[in-house]
Formats: C-alpha cells, sequence, structure tokens
C-alpha cells in the first residue's frame, strides 16, 4: 500500500486525541513465541502512556511485563471504507510503585471485568503513528 | 483474567461465524523486530483461511510472507462492555499460482485502497480461538 493516496499520516497530537475518544483497543506482543493479540479497555494517562488493569497473575502481566508491545485502537466504518487506526508502541510495565498504584485505583482504568488482585500495566508511548483512511469507493 | 467468569471461550465453529459477520480485521506481525499491526479488510476462504488484497511491493507482503502472523477481529459494545474478539494464527502467504490468483480476482476481497500490482496473502486457519464476553457491569 505504499503509494496509496487514500491514506494521511496522522501526527502525534492527532493520534493521541483519537486514542482518547475509545474506551477499547488491543495489546500486541508475542506468547510463546507467537504473535498474540488481546482486546482490551483502556484510559491515556498525563504523559500519553497507555493504562490497563488486570489480575497480577494473568497471562497477560507474564507476557509484556518489561517488554516493548504494541497498543491498536481503531474506527472503521465500513459503509465508507473511512475511519483511522493509531498505534503505540513502547515498553510495557506492571506499576509496582504503591503510590502510583494508589492514584491509579482513583484515576486508572477500571477493567470490565472482575479481577483478583488488580495490577496496572502502563505501556510508554515512545512511538505513536496513527493513519486516517479517507475512503476511495469505487478504487481498489 | 485467568479466573474470569464473564469469558466464554468460544469453539471454531463460533469463531468462523463470527468472522464471517465483519468486513475488517487487524493482522498482527512483527516489522523490523517490533510487533506491529494493521487493520485491514478481509475475506474467508471455503477453507476457513483469512484472505487479504494488497499490493506485490507492500511493506506488509515483506512483513508476513511465509511467517506465522496473528489476525484478529471482534465486535465490542462499550454501553454494554460485551461483545466477542476471535483470533486466527496461522502462516500466512502470497498466492503465487496463477489459477487461484484468478479465482480470488472474482470472489475474493477487494481493497478498499488502489492498489498496485494486487497480491492476495492467504493467513491459514491453523489455530482458530475466540471468547465472548458477556458483560458484568458494576463488577471490576
Amino acid at each position: 500500500m505504499s503509494q496509496n493516496n487514500a491514506f494521511r499520516a496522522l501526527d502525534r497530537q492527532e493520534c493521541l486525541r483519537l486514542l482518547a475518544k475509545v474506551p477499547v483497543g488491543r495489546v500486541v506482543y508475542t506468547r510463546q513465541a507467537l504473535p498474540a493479540v488481546l482486546p482490551v479497555n483502556f484510559s491515556l494517562d498525563m504523559d500519553a502512556s497507555v493504562l490497563l488493569r488486570t489480575s497480577a497473575g494473568s497471562d497477560l502481566v507474564r507476557a509484556v511485563d518489561g517488554v516493548v508491545v504494541a497498543f491498536e485502537a481503531d474506527e472503521i466504518h465500513a459503509a465508507t471504507e473511512s475511519g483511522w487506526s493509531v498505534v503505540v508502541t513502547g515498553r510495557a510495565q506492571v506499576i509496582t510503585d504503591p503510590v502510583e498504584h494508589e492514584r491509579l485505583s482513583r484515576t486508572g482504568p477500571r477493567s470490565w471485568m472482575p479481577v483478583r488482585d488488580a495490577v496496572f500495566i502502563r505501556i510508554e508511548a515512545e512511538m505513536v503513528t496513527g493513519r486516517e483512511i479517507t475512503g476511495t469507493p469505487g478504487q481498489g
């Protein structure tokens, strides 16, 4: 899709503004040497990092703590073949600082699921890329 | 999320039935040693493999041809905190057989974007997993 007129690259600020509009994204990581992806609800922290909440003993924590992951969110309208997609790439880390944990317990994302021994995972927004799909019906 | 009552695992047939309902999913792969994810429209072939259409010279082709990738689709309703997610994991391969290419030019996915030197990518449905999120408002 390299010479595609129908894409527009989004700058970091546009990406973060769009990310803040949606409640759910997808963590992309490696599990047992295979590509893996998991939809999760999230929120953005003040420094634009992505925050997730899950169980301390979850597979997700085991797989992503300390490694670089991607986090994707999008809104795509099939009828008009238009929309946007944003990807945050950066190191994921379980938050171990009790003060930070306490702050996020008040202000961070809650989980949609029952969670035992809740922990927060922060994905640093080291690289933020996105694109708008402007839609060119009739082509392709 | 290991002891989560709010998830139900879906069997292969349920997964494929749900996949067939949506036009867009996300290819999950590795690009320059980093996790990468790209939303694309797709269709399912008769053997349940996932079919994409893109440019022969695209970054996606370079990154995924001959390697194991994941392909995810979902429908998640934030208001009710419910929905489903399906992941197909298998080898991706650019289709080089001219007869097969011709068949897919008639029956396969078209691209939403202008495509030069169109090729089809097949992702074998070697592993198909999915889950339904039944929603437990008020918990978490």
